[in-house]
């Protein structure tokens, strides 16, 4: 598997864009493995794509390339990279979309595409993710060494991650993603709630969310009464607001960025 | 291909959950070749995904195995299983999402998966596609056994299937699908409206629906006259009612559950 | 990559009609490696898919087989076809949707498909994407010559592809597609505007469209003043209306089909 290419981008699959970006991956390297991630980010949602990246890179072979692209800056100053962490390597625009594998990583090397050599001829300013970001990732899968496309870089880009609040007794964190299902996850993590509840019964939990109680967790979702929101730590380790059999998001009318506050042990 | 799998949820392709799937897959196998059947499947629909796979399984070479996964109670009680046929391999929850496939089997056999080692590690109880039967899909690919899984068991779910009613000239049916072009599939059958007419007509009929009338079946869409809605016996053998060009769905304001009546040389 | 197959339908992505396909062709040649271009061309919509394929079907290798079914007219009595140019094969109906393909080859052949031994038997009139196409474009693959699937043919179906009209000073074209972002691609073409512009300077153009006026040509989105429509050369060549970061389609309310004028050097 030294050349599985994982794919994610705000392309949507209805155009020729994906396509495209296969075609050259092939014509490049044809014993190339594609695999989508997503194509469906929310358009030039930069964060959403770095919480997607971050929630799935890990589960594929070591060695993996994922080619990300969500680059609403194509053309101007940004710089095109590779991201080298001690299993895996990433490809796509220096925007923050790799702000949450900087995190992660124990090992990080990040190098600016410099070589043009790699790019398809002609490469036009609009379309990096064929005529750019698809040869490198394929020329890498081939085996090419990283350094090969460019010098190791420092300065680059990172967004502002939300963050989570703690008190003695508190975690205040917000809604970052909202699933297909509905389900609303948090940017509160089962470790942080561990530490909080030493006794290790982070069950006995009140969340508070747009106006709404929650009492203690559940195991899973079948567990949870009709009608009645409950929270579950979910398979990433996130706190996560849903419904049984309903759609949290359209149901309590919450969105992204909405705070969730969780008390631990409330007398 | 023995290490084909085909994969079909309802988890949309927008979130990380398909991808982590694959992931695991080619971890776990990094021969597996992977195919998407869909993960369209409308939210829990269990239904929809029987009939789904119903439509599509047996198109793909003997010993696939196919991976589908929509499941509500996943974490609670219901049980992962693997069911054999005589050229098939299932892998996925025991809540009746296999009902079509034990009605179509010539030889059966349904295995309760317990064999915990081959889950990847820490399975959480709310993603058993990735932690459960991704791993187990592609260990099976491998060439493990199905016996290596776990017991034999006979108790397995089965949906309760909707039948068709019959007298000496009608079938009374209901619409069991509708498509991405808002076709009409029934469960009424071919082979069903050939016993009917035993002299082989089934063409002069009347089918009833929605207060409407139509007469004879067409051979091909194209047939129809432009806003009349047709009949037809679709490339898998069910009546179909369709308007040539047009949703009819939308144009005829049916859904799932609808009644379809069928009555054969009408007087 | 001799095996290599993609396939643009508009069957959409929820049934289990392209996974239908996908299993005939793996069934006929398990060596097949698939991708797909798109299966969201709006239903019966010749036109999109026509332009989809033309944008996407050079970036892949050499020898490629792409499958490409729309097909309103499936049963009555349009022809399937193998289109063969001097570099890809193209399969599916001969109702046009290979027309901006016989434009832009250098040699081309092509065959009726008559050689009903390739098509999986009793094949019905409703779905010759999976009864006809899928297994003569696995067979090609499998290397058997284009003739053995029938003879050549010379009145294959042309659309009425949309014209620029060209004055000393103006180029007057159409929309003819609009992407996933709202851009608005044009039929106007940089190599037209070239000609126009011998000067070399095509730049200093102004755009009109649906009563607004745009200014010159940006080289990138970013260029652009927020809620501006800027003009640009896409990655394909063909001029395109956008607003950066918004949606144009929607913005500017404008449809496929709608005028757009250029004129080159205004005084």
């Amino acid at each position: 598997m030294a050349n599985l290419i994982t794919l994610m981008t705000d392309y949507g699959t209805r155009d020729s864009f994906v396509a495209s970006v296969k075609g050259v991956i092939l014509k490049t390297n044809p014993q190339a493995a594609i695999i989508d991630i997503t194509h469906e980010i929310a358009p030039q949602d930069i964060w959403e794509a770095a919480f997607t990246l971050r929630e799935t890179y890990a589960q594929f072979p070591k060695g993996t390339i994922h080619l990300a692209v969500v680059d609403p800056g194509v053309g101007s100053g940004r710089k095109p990279i590779i991201v080298v962490t001690e299993s895996y390597y990433f490809v796509g625009p220096d925007n923050g979309l790799f702000s949450l594998i900087y995190r992660d990583a124990e090992r990080l090397r990040v190098h600016h595409i410099t070589a043009s050599h790699y790019f398809i001829a002609n490469p036009g300013p609009t379309f990096h993710g064929r005529d750019v970001f698809a040869p490198v990732a394929a020329s890498l899968a081939k085996g090419i060494p990283s350094g090969s496309f460019g010098d190791e870089i420092t300065d680059f880009v990172k967004l502002n991650v939300p963050a989570v609040k703690r008190t003695d007794s508190t975690l205040e964190g917000h809604i970052v993603h909202i699933d297909r299902y509905g389900n609303l996850i948090t940017n509160i993590m089962h470790k942080d709630m561990i530490t909080l509840a030493p006794e290790g019964k982070p069950g006995a939990s009140i969340i508070s969310i747009g106006g709404k109680e929650i009492k203690g967790l559940k195991k899973y979702y079948a567990e949870a009464a009709p009608g009645e929101p409950g929270a579950i730590i979910n398979s990433n380790g996130h706190l996560e607001i849903f419904l049984f059999r309903q759609n949290a998001r359209t149901t309590l009318s919450l969105k992204r960025g909405e705070v969730v506050r969780l008390t631990v042990n409330p007398a």
